[in-house]
């Protein structure tokens, strides 16, 4: 994985015959705003992109990149990665089916099968959602899409930070929340050692730290208020190569300043954020990430789906 | 009321001693999101303003052009010019006395009383408590702040349009909500004719609409789902000269527009507003107002002063 893959995501896109990816803004403020006088916070507005989070660069680069047969695309995942391939499949017109646990909200389901997705729903908890689904797709060969661990998903996740690089310059550190590892990998991948990638993961959904912790990849057990899009068990195979290399800090945060954060950033700046979110923020505020005077810190705010009624 | 005034606004920001109000996002779309095919539109997010609205722009230049006796500044609003003044005055560090009738919501007045101002509930109406307001003033000799009808209050909410095309050059069309007109003359007199400015208001709140129609400004009955914001009974006198010279159209919507808007701005973009907010797409999206093929117009995101849950 390394920036000329982040290239060709970039070039796929923008030569795609639909058009539905964003650029989404990138808003440069005062730290003071953040607890972190002196420096300077870009925040790379993510949680605006085609449905609700920056998945559906990784789910649309893998659409792009390979033969689509007739029976679509299929995913397992109720939550981003499943909303981000509907999303993807829906504006490319081709096939999706999305497979969830019966415990998957009905709000979600109601989402997908709005997006047009075939929608499945089978098994106690994800891991049986997601042998169903792979059955399912040795049966009918459809492309199988995943959260974080294909080369194109991790390369589609890192145009984001090449937007960043050409609306703003390069930044001193980009402050990223970790779950499976594809969306650092991809903007790592992007920055190399031009800048600071710092992980940032929930104390409850420690996946990267752990494995850093064992000097391999682990599994752990995941809970927690950002464990929907942050409960990845296991640190993704691409994602441990590129953060082996080129991420220095992997740092914890606990879920009460995740969701002070998250309150916050409704509160004071109207920004309607899930939890996942808010933990670049929380760094910053909580003092757990120190920016030196002057620093450029740029805060990728990664998704936005959630219930309003959990802000108010 | 001209662009003179505008620029003063801007250089007294420049030069303030405290820096709080934010250069909103400009963010550039591609027409067809909202049913323009073609033409381009651009979002100026200024709901993200600090106190939540554009209102805090007027509200500052107000507190900076005048000397500020120790009386501080007073104000009868529960809503966005109440929370602007307030936000000001707390950064400014003077003291703010808000008005607001004995009907305003209780999450109001504890918003408001958390910025530090001193809250005197009084009176079953807006105009009791308008009327208090202004009874206190002339004892006290506080700074009277206008929600829409004071030069310094018009000129600060221009500065929004000077950052429209500082950042994306000049636009075809500028669509804007219009309550008491503060918003609109402020923008009117930033772009005169070089662009063509279009006012916006509900069906049930045609403040703007019913004055020309009378060929002067009368008093209208005021209701519906944006009452909070855009019901002002009459335009301000300003904005009545301002748009009798500059603005050609004063188009209007029905409160299911605004909100099928409101909804579709939160469940497309994650952009969380208040109804007013939701008026220039509305106006898109029901093709009340139709751009021309090649046609860039910004939609002004005028505020987020809202309970998220009621997007739920
Ligand atoms: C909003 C949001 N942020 C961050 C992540 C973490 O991404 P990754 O699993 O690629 O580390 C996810 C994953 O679903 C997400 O949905
Ligand atoms: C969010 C919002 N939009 C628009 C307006 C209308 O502004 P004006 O009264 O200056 O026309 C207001 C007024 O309070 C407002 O709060």
């Amino acid at each position: 994985m390394n920036r000329e893959q982040v290239e060709a995501a970039a070039r796929r896109f923008s030569q795609a015959r639909v058009q539905f990816l964003l650029r989404t803004p990138l808003w440069k403020l005062p730290g003071a705003m953040f607890g972190a006088e002196g420096a300077q916070v870009w925040l790379k507005l993510e949680q605006f992109q085609a449905g609700g989070s920056f998945k559906a660069r990784g789910m649309l680069n893998r659409l792009l990149a390979n033969d689509i047969p007739a029976s679509g695309v299929i995913v397992a995942s109720g939550g981003n990665a499943g909303i981000a391939t509907a999303v993807a499949a829906k504006a490319l017109g081709v096939r999706c089916e999305v497979f969830v646990p019966t415990v998957s909200s009905p709000a979600k389901q109601a989402k997908l099968r709005e997006l047009g997705a075939h929608l499945v729903v089978t098994g106690d908890a994800y891991a049986d959602a997601l042998e169903a689904c792979l059955a399912r797709q040795r049966e009918t060969g459809a492309l199988l899409t995943h959260a974080y661990d294909q080369p194109e998903v991790v390369a589609g996740a890192g145009t984001l930070a090449k937007e960043i690089e050409e609306d703003g310059g390069l930044p001193d550190s980009v402050l990223v929340s970790v779950g499976g590892g594809g969306l650092i990998a991809g903007i790592a991948s992007w920055f190399e050692d031009r800048a600071r990638v710092v992980a940032l993961e929930p104390e409850l959904a420690p996946t990267l730290h752990a494995s850093r912790a064992a000097g391999e990849p682990v599994d752990v057990k995941v809970a927690g208020i950002a464990a929907d899009s942050l409960g990845a068990k296991r640190i993704g195979a691409i994602a441990w190569d590129v953060t082996q290399r080129h991420v220095h800090d992997a740092l914890l945060l606990p879920d009460a300043a995740i969701r002070d954060a998250q309150l916050w950033l409704w509160k004071t700046m109207k920004l309607a954020v899930e939890p996942a979110a808010a933990l670049p923020v929380a760094a910053l505020q909580t003092g757990l990430y120190k920016p030196r005077a002057g620093e450029t810190v740029c805060l990728v705010i990664c998704g936005a789906n959630l219930d309003p009624a959990t802000l108010s």
